[in-house]
């Protein structure tokens, strides 16, 4: 079996048995990074171009990684040095890059729905790694592997996602991963860092993190972003800190053998104590090494790897 | 038969053989992108540099692409991150690039002539990328490449070459390169954008861009660049599309089976209509996957290879 | 015998017997870059990573050739486009960066001491690439490399480092590595620019260059940062140059085989003649050259080749 979609946009397009294929294949991907030599010809001779109209260090580069390690050409294009200087269209630049025959484009775009613009221009397969507060469904893939492999399975599960929910793509996208896995989510943060309407998703909502963790197996942490300090959604960082970072104190209501993920990178001692951050519960550095692993799974699977 | 010189500096100096040279390898070339695996190992163990003093997507991703699929080593230099910051002259530069050994080392920069000057200080074979308003000859190529490929010939065909002709590059290699072919060429823009003794190029001015497409078989728009409105050259981005903007009511004075080419980025609803640059006639992506192949073709020609 | 170290931090830390055995790799891979197909899978299947938090051409460019002349997936990373923009600590980068499992991360920080803290950190091997005005042992090798390359020996020559002593870490490593290996070592340059306790190196200081460069075997030129005239170090670049710049009339005091280096981008006419640079004795682009040799064995030694 193979993925039917020649895409990768959200998680809310994908269902189980894809998210359950994605898992398995990146388990054996996974290994080959391993290995004394960490490349196989997999993918030689095919192109991926990574197209990243916003800043990144890890996304970029975990995908580059999973690239080079499948052995495919990667070719990095960063806004700073690209033809959207020139005011050229997304949907241009896209037919354009097509006309190169790349297989796969990754792209992360301040603006939701870019990657779904090129995705319907282009025929090659676009990979969403982040656009705007939409999605970024690599990353809930990488969350959902660590946590299967921690725990031998997602079925049943509780998780709850900390933070300013409203802007957070890796929320959104965790939340369809989560629950269409068969999770029970919980989200936690001030009221105004919730979106409304939130009961549709199939979610608890707690502004209260003590009550919120109690019970759950997984807490998935959310990067604060200090810009938003201040503004009408938090006063400060100090409060925010205060009623919802991570410490070790506040863990000691969670279960014993509780979970913590964050998507990095970490604000130490805002949002996450160092202490719970390089605890031994916390999987930060797991999900980043996952992450190579579910990209290299992807990037075969959506080239017409089959499991 | 080979390529006599070291360097693809302007079209200028390339004899109509070698241009036939170039367009036929290209042809080989482009079906190697065709391919499953869309690689040949035939520049393995080449170091090709791609030196950009300007921002660039296209033309920089072109030609990393172009190597790659060559199996050559391709580095990226971006003169934001460069020892140019630290005042190096460009002869130091290339100096300093030439010591690590690099097979071809292709350049674009602000200042015509600056690729000579490497070439003459370097033993690697130079490819200019566009020297300011000098010579952009790969892109004249990869357009000679279009018109024959849709064509089968160029002799005897002829072309119009429409917009700011003082400022462009793009223009002054394709008048050379078409004009070598044995293609007439006409000139069409405001006479403010137009340079001074262009008729001893061997061409046709006109200021009416309808009189101007009359009966040629190949129109080709250029971008132009939004900076230079309300300086002397044109009142108004409005009024420079009024009067040279290509629509569907202006090409009816056309050739039914007119072609329509534009180096890009294209500024829709300005140089050109979006039904146009959209419309079956256009080659403007074909340029765009043409240009890889002809890439291709210089290295591998530059590199010592034969037809 | 192998490289007993994981990390290259600094010259202090090298043996005699190590260096040697560095200097001794460095000719083999020399010979690497003069082939017709210059690429050996030595470290095929390894992963390096290039990370500047500083802007750089050569030194970059010079570890992506080797690492890609040995065959290994090299990815860069600039502080521009990294999440060190979103407030990360370098150590948190780290650690992200050595889940992804690479076998060598190369690192130019501005502030001394920051590739320790990675190597401490880090299981991967760490070369520094430059770390404020601590070291940059790096150019030392290769500086050593060039002299034994012409001299045929180390053990009993000479040289002066000439200029801004006090920020430059090239100075630092080479007056480690020079000693090491049995040099005798001079500093020259305004008092101003010279360290104090700075005879605990085992060096003798000069004020006078003319003094300074006579009998000795190897003049090596340091860069002047322009931005540091008219502070409090020096009054004038012309003034600079007067006292301290190395021009033919003052190379008649000196040896008549002298060798003249400089770690580049050079200023002409400041710190060094044009006919200084460019002149028999100048081993400026030797020592570039050397540098592609000398990391391809860094890289080779670190990842567990023996000599």
């Amino acid at each position: 079996m193979g993925l039917k979609q020649k895409d990768l946009l959200s998680m809310r397009e994908l269902s189980a048995e894809e998210i359950t294929l994605i898992l398995d294949t990146a388990e054996s991907m996974k290994e080959v990074s391993t290995r004394d030599i960490k490349k196989v010809p997999t993918l030689r001779g095919k192109t991926v171009i990574n197209l990243f109209y916003e800043p990144s260090t890890r996304t970029r580069t975990s995908f580059e990684i999973a690239g080079k390690r499948l052995s495919a050409d990667v070719v990095n294009i960063a806004t700073e040095k690209s033809s959207v200087v020139k005011g050229e269209t997304l949907r241009d630049t896209g037919k354009t890059l097509m006309a190169m025959n790349p297989d796969v484009v990754v792209i992360r775009h301040p603006a939701p729905g870019a990657p779904r613009i090129l995705a319907e221009t282009l025929s090659a397969s676009i990979i969403n790694a982040g656009d705007g507060a939409h999605e970024h469904p690599t990353q809930a893939l990488l969350d959902l592997f660590t946590i299967r492999e921690r725990k031998g399975r997602l079925e049943g599960l509780s998780g709850v996602i900390v933070g300013d929910i409203l802007h957070s793509r890796v929320a959104r996208s965790n939340i369809h991963g989560m629950r269409k896995m068969g999770m029970s989510v919980r989200l936690a943060g001030p009221a105004t860092l919730l979106p409304r309407f939130i009961d549709q998703l199939g979610v608890e909502v707690f502004t209260d993190l003590e009550e919120a963790i109690k019970g759950v197996d997984v807490i998935m942490m959310l990067r604060i972003q200090l810009e938003r300090q201040g503004r009408t959604f938090f006063p400060s960082l100090r409060e925010y800190s205060r009623l919802f970072g991570l410490n070790l104190e506040r863990l000691k209501r969670a279960r014993e053998d509780i979970l913590i993920m964050h998507p990095g990178p970490i604000n130490r001692g805002v949002e996450i104590a160092p202490e719970v951050a390089d605890g031994p519960y916390s999987l930060i550095l797991d999900q980043v090494s996952n992450g190579v692993a579910v990209r290299m799974a992807l990037l075969y699977l959506l080239m017409g790897g089959a499991s």
